[in-house]
């Protein structure tokens, strides 16, 4: 059996970025190289970012995408890579560059995958299954291909697939069992969420046994606006044995030895080429739908002296991986965006205290200012909190009493009640982004999942910034996390911010539990509501009080008021701003300059 | 050639709101009923609302449809309606409600049409094209449905489609040429874009010609959140000829009489009945992949003693249609979701008056609060236009200065330029919140399109309101309106706030041509970039200056920054809050009460 060097480039891509993404490329390909592998697979998207959202209706931007890897191909052999077969995800879209501004949006886009070689682009494939819930929404962006492509590269079959392709049955991975391949060779764009590692292990492993073929996967790593990419890449064997995964939440080069099973050549029996003929007749449609394309490359696969084995990294524990995706997609967005820092109100409570802690764990200290906004109501503590938070992790630190500001709103307006309330959190949002305008940072915002579903908090005021890493993270979450990360080396979280009781100190002695459940009862309710749809009965079956799911899920309902007093208006055009969410997302593409 | 009776409902469904939609279906079946109707269509997802988005992920709501559609049943005959066929649109789904928690999102959920006649519901379809492009996303929700659904009433063979349907070729309409029926019922929720009542025209004729039938086509009238819905209901010959057409924007219904053909029977040909049996052959899978499933009524069709032409309302001019769009989804986004009132800053300028005179016809003055916000930089002429427009449209109107407010944080805090400019924007954006916690009211923002494109505004100051009318028309177009509506009885709108030059009036002297090129030559600029997604290129190859195209894209990708400042978080968990499209929109769907 011919021995294959693979080389899974885990690596990170900015959406809009080509020529930062074809350098990466360039770079990690050296790399592989180097460590002389025969292939090197990086992800979906690669040149382009995923997910490109409405930038893919741009023929320019599809035009770029394309006339990179072209470029590139070039590059690669210019840099004297071209013996290496490197294979990366882009745009692309059938025929020559000319789609009318007009046309129905998807028509003729592509989610594709590319074999470079020599200077060529030898193969191309495109994406079979487009995705299109949760996260995803690409058949309003992707047409799908119907043909699997296979590459003959040092004696070996080698099909190229792109990251949905693998997550249902039937298509490509059931026509590379039909071909015949060695190795299948899948690479991804596929987002984090919590335990995702364990479904994406079983499942590699089940269609590897299908395909009956060794799975090569590969995927992306890094932030991208509210989505984070874990890698966890990993290459399966046809009988299901996991040979080698990576760790994640970071950019690593796997180098993986395959001993894998020559294609049939002249030599090969009858009945094998009957097989592969008739699974190649045009006049039969087989059950997966799809066509196969075959090229042969010309390539000499130098023998390897040495053996590389990827090795398989250890799990690890689910507050560590959910911190370490918080670090890694506030780093991201701050660095993508371009933005030199961060700031965010420090109130002593727990939430400030983590969102800052993860801020100087992707940033470092000098990068984050905290800022205490004390008011009549704030305690003494809250002030010490702050301060000592300030002190253990070294951040930036300075205190701007809001009572002025507030004292010249009240002595000016007739104000009571809630109005008071919400007027201390929206002086607290103006200094914040006034010192945002006077010194270019981004603002932080605090406010975790459980508040955020039942509304406990103030529009435009606590709720003012541009990325909250705890947005999706529920209150009883935020403490395991402190708790954990406080283990972990030093200890940024003070002890007091995690232990005494949540307040929004709004009025003298206020307290959250003033206004909401139990924190341990209010979030199961929350999970089973907002993340999995269930209704009031649903909830109560499954063991929880009666009257307070009905109170929950009365605040949530509530809350979405809130929600919708911020952003939208009336759509008379194609394309609005606002609420719509299909704004030109252009990031680093930037046509006018 | 029998005759029917035709009603058409053009009405107002609100999401969430079934037992309101309900009512509403039975009220203006009784007015069918007493114009002489056979048959009433109302608009698609009448029971439910247009579009439930997430909504339909719960298998609470999805029952609730589906319970509401049976009960309806019953309820129409019980009020003495039972020989009225009701065509209504709802949700649906395959099989018993038992959809699992973690199902992949969509399976099984249907946007279905049903006949309802003598108690029952007779005959249900589901909708075949599913547009997932624009402002839908219909993959994401329902499945596909591949059988034509006619139904044989007084001689006559109907056939049910949905929206979509009329605006894709083939499916369901070649499928009722096959079937040789006399009429086609399209219902809709087809959102309102300047001058798509000229492009529904010539669809529905074409698809009238291809299918041989009559076509009575039925909107929806209302806003929905940041779509409106304008009716524009029509019936149109097997020939082509338009025989009917409502006006746009209001509820209406549309009666006319109809002689269509009759549908084959004993006496008709061996020929045609032949023809029919090939058409609904099993092993035969026609061109347009639809099955036919036919259903006949007992019905007696009561003779017409009088005859009903709807007439065909006159079309209206741009600026017309624009204001009413305008008026209409400010309404029903301020009533629908129950705010009581509104309030808004007046700057003299022409955005905030446009948006005050389409609030109070919305709402009428005593529902509309303006608030005149001067700074020391505010002109005498803004503080005098201001007050003005009060007068004139007999609003609620009050003064607050927003200096004192300003000094007390210019005093705390060591701020300047840009810095000071946006903090007088942020105490207004508070000073309104405020009133809005005091009173209720919901704020309304007037920013207009081509400022929001360019980020020609302050975040979390001007942008902090919960609707802006203005979203989506550009500045040319803000002035155009209001030289239109002042033709129209009263002139709401001071002349002088029309014809002044624009300015933020946040230092000394400012104007908008100062950061800006005018607006005459931005707006084709941004309309090309932003709506039509051309490059920079195709602007220059159009006629635009190179320069000024240069300029305007760099303003309008550096805007994306802006809003890259507002709501997004590291998503961990299938849903989460902030820039997360996919929040449970429940609207009146209150499960907790």
């Amino acid at each position: 059996m011919p021995t294959l060097r693979i080389a899974l480039a885990q690596v990170n891509s900015t959406v809009g970025d080509i020529p930062g993404n074809v350098a990466a490329v360039r770079r990690w390909s050296q790399e592989a190289a180097a460590a002389g592998a025969h292939l090197v697979a990086f992800p979906e998207m690669m040149l382009t970012g995923y997910p490109i959202e409405d930038l893919v209706f741009r023929n320019s931007f599809v035009d770029a995408s394309r006339q990179a890897l072209a470029t590139l191909a070039a590059d690669l052999a210019a840099d004297g890579l071209g013996e290496l077969a490197v294979v990366v995800g882009y745009v692309d879209a059938d025929g020559p560059p000319a789609i009318s501004s007009d046309a129905v949006p998807g028509v003729g886009r592509r989610d594709a995958s590319a074999l470079l070689h020599r200077g060529a682009v030898v193969a191309t494939y495109y994406k079979h299954h487009l995705p299109n819930y949760g996260v995803f929404d690409e058949d309003r962006y992707f047409e799908p291909g119907d043909t699997l492509t296979v590459v003959r590269l040092g004696g070996v079959d080698v099909a190229l697939t792109v990251c949905e392709d693998i997550w249902q049955a039937g298509g490509p991975f059931t026509a590379a069992r039909r071909a015949g391949v060695g190795l299948v060779v899948n690479i991804n764009a596929s987002p984090y969420e919590l335990n995702k590692d364990d479904v994406r292990l079983a499942l590699v492993q089940r269609r590897a046994v299908e395909a009956g073929a060794t799975v090569a996967f590969v995927n992306m790593v890094g932030g991208q606006d509210e989505l984070v990419f874990d890698g966890d890449s990993m290459i399966v064997s046809a009988s299901g044995e996991l040979l080698a995964r990576t760790g994640q939440f970071t950019e690593e080069l796997l180098v993986h030895d395959l001993s894998l099973p020559a294609a049939p050549t002249s030599a090969a029996t009858a009945a094998a080429a009957a097989l592969a003929a008739l699974a190649e007749d045009p006049a039969v449609v087989p059950s997966d739908g799809m066509a196969i394309q075959r090229t042969t490359i010309d390539s000499d696969i130098a023998d390897v002296s040495d053996t590389r084995d990827g090795g398989v990294a250890e799990r690890i524990e689910d507050e560590a991986e959910i911190w370490s995706a918080l670090v890694l997609g506030l780093r991201d967005y701050v660095d993508k965006n371009r933005f030199r820092s961060v700031v965010l109100g420090l109130s002593g409570g727990i939430d400030s205290a983590v969102v800052a802690a993860i801020a100087v764990d992707a940033l470092g200290p000098e990068r984050v200012t905290g800022v205490s906004l004390p008011s009549g109501f704030s305690s003494g503590h809250s002030k010490d909190d702050a301060a000592d938070l300030a002190k253990r992790t070294g951040l930036d630190y300075r205190v701007e009493p809001i009572q002025p500001m507030v004292d010249a709103f009240l002595a000016n307006m007739s104000l009571s009640g809630l109005a008071v309330e919400n007027l201390q959190a929206r002086v607290r949002g103006v200094i914040l982004m006034a010192l945002s305008n006077q010194d270019g940072h981004l603002v932080l915002t605090t406010g975790n999942k459980s508040e955020l579903a039942v509304g406990y908090s103030t529009l435009y005021g606590d709720s003012v910034g541009g990325f909250n890493p705890l947005k999706d993270v529920p209150k009883t979450m935020v403490w395991n996390l402190a708790r954990w990360r406080n283990t972990q080396g030093d200890a940024p979280i003070p002890e007091n911010s995690i232990t005494k009781e949540p307040s929004a100190e709004l009025r003298p002695d206020q307290k959250d539990s003033d206004s909401l459940p139990d924190y341990a009862i209010l979030d199961p309710i929350i999970k089973g509501y907002v993340d999995h749809d269930l209704g009031r009965d649903e909830l109560i079956a499954a063991g929880n009080d009666a009257a307070l799911v009905d109170r929950t899920l009365r605040m949530i309902d509530l809350a979405e008021y809130k929600r919708r007093q911020s952003a939208p208006g009336t759509k008379i055009s194609g394309k609005a701003f606002g609420r719509d969410r299909r704004l030109p997302i252009t990031n680093l593409f930037r046509e006018g300059r």
